[in-house]
């Protein structure tokens, strides 16, 4: 008999056990963890499950709003969410993630049923222009030290635009943008929660302003605009307002059919 | 005696009663209904404002979130708020507007001190090209039964780019983009909690894509990046991503030092 194929990483580290009406918990898994604290676009995901957990008639999330309070550890935590609204095609959420008491991010969202929107599209913007990935430089060749540092890493597998990673030799374009082909590493293809996930993956695009460093958030919104197809992700990163401290990051999502699935602002602290 | 000075109409307009802990009263004010209901961006702002009496401490928004719940119609309504971290030099709140029992509106937010924030800036965007505002098309200028629809535009002093504004006359560019000078009718000048209502205050940038109509809001992030400068704002609205029924809606506020002083991201449904 052949064996069952393994749960992919990503579902297996956002699953939650129900602990009474609107409440769940589970363990933040180390595996996504990047400098002293666990990715924010991993704890969005697990956010949006128990919204979808909420709500299963209305299983995708259209726009998610997060506010981190506190760095948030590998370990127990809590996901505790209410249902504002449910009406017409749509329901509108609020969650929040605590660990022993304490708020680590607080989010609003509505939720509804991506596959069932009108099929149009008249998206103006363009696919962020990169070379194939084989010819893109790949995350795995980032330094063992930088590879400890953030465990996250090796849940992805990244390949930067050539032209978008002159940081990592010292050479920092100066433009505010990054741009990657993405998909997580054990081939688990995208859907509407993982670009949650996605939208917060990429290293801050301070990197290419010659600011090495992580970059806190303060709040981040992503819309998730249509059903990804199976494949390569190409994400685009962008920042034009560095100022008092701070910076807004936008993304771009691009589905490997040439579909704008997600874009995602968020304004982060400057590292220091 | 010379006459005291009138207070301004968005003072007056968004001006709240105590109503107890965190909680706060007010009409919501008959001149900023557009279409069938009361301005998207007047909300923020009495919302804006009731943060603001929570925390004096933290005078400014610095990042806001709305989820629109239902329609909200001039006349009684209440707004409560929650501290739910506050520490370092930021707080963040959550804040609800309702109607006799109904959900109007659902919000978190950043609140800190704008004018205690470093003064660097490294901004690459660029400020709208347009000419100046005797040269632009006086939002006055709109039709009567258009005006009557929209008493909020009597709030308003709007000079829309030539180049902008060719949907008033049944020949919309078809770019997704709107550009007009802004102010307060009465010359009151612009405040971070006023820039809440600003992003808000143009007609929906699909106008610009010939899709005449008004555009529900679902959710609506504005980023509050510096204390304007008094005098005219410069208001740029785009979209990109018009798809599945909805489109974004960016918006950046640049004051008359040319500075880039807010941005805002919504999610609308497309007009009928």
């Amino acid at each position: 008999m052949p064996e069952a194929p393994a749960e992919p990483e990503f579902d297996r580290d956002i699953r939650l056990d129900a602990a009474g009406e609107g409440r769940f918990a589970l363990d933040l898994a180390p595996g996504w963890v990047v400098g002293g604290g666990v990715n924010g676009g991993y704890l969005l995901a697990v956010v949006g499950n128990a919204l979808r957990r909420t709500r299963p008639q209305r299983p995708d999330p259209i726009v998610v709003s997060a506010y981190y309070l506190s760095a948030s550890l590998p370990g127990r935590a809590t996901v505790t969410t209410r249902v504002l609204r449910d009406g017409g095609s749509i329901a509108t959420m609020a969650a929040d993630l605590a660990q022993d008491g304490s708020a680590r991010l607080t989010a609003l969202a509505t939720y509804g049923d991506l596959a069932a929107l009108p099929s149009d599209v008249r998206t103006t913007a363009e696919e962020p222009s990169m070379p194939p990935p084989e010819e893109c430089v790949p995350s795995s060749m980032a330094p063992p030290e930088v590879l400890a540092a953030a465990p996250l890493l090796q849940r992805f597998d990244m390949r930067f635009d050539p032209a978008s990673i002159g940081w990592a030799v010292g050479e920092p374009s100066g433009n505010g943008h990054l741009r990657a082909w993405f998909r997580l590493a054990d081939g688990r293809d995208p859907d509407p929660l993982s670009l949650l996930m996605v939208v917060d993956a990429l290293p801050p695009v301070t990197f290419d302003l010659g600011m090495p460093g992580w970059a806190p958030t303060l709040e981040l919104t992503a819309h998730v605009r249509a059903v990804p197809a199976p494949g390569w992700l190409r994400v685009h990163h962008a920042t034009r307002n560095l100022a008092g401290g701070m910076f807004e990051e936008d993304c771009e999502v691009w589905d490997s059919a040439g579909r704008l699935v997600a874009q995602s602002r968020q304004l982060a602290r400057q590292p220091r």
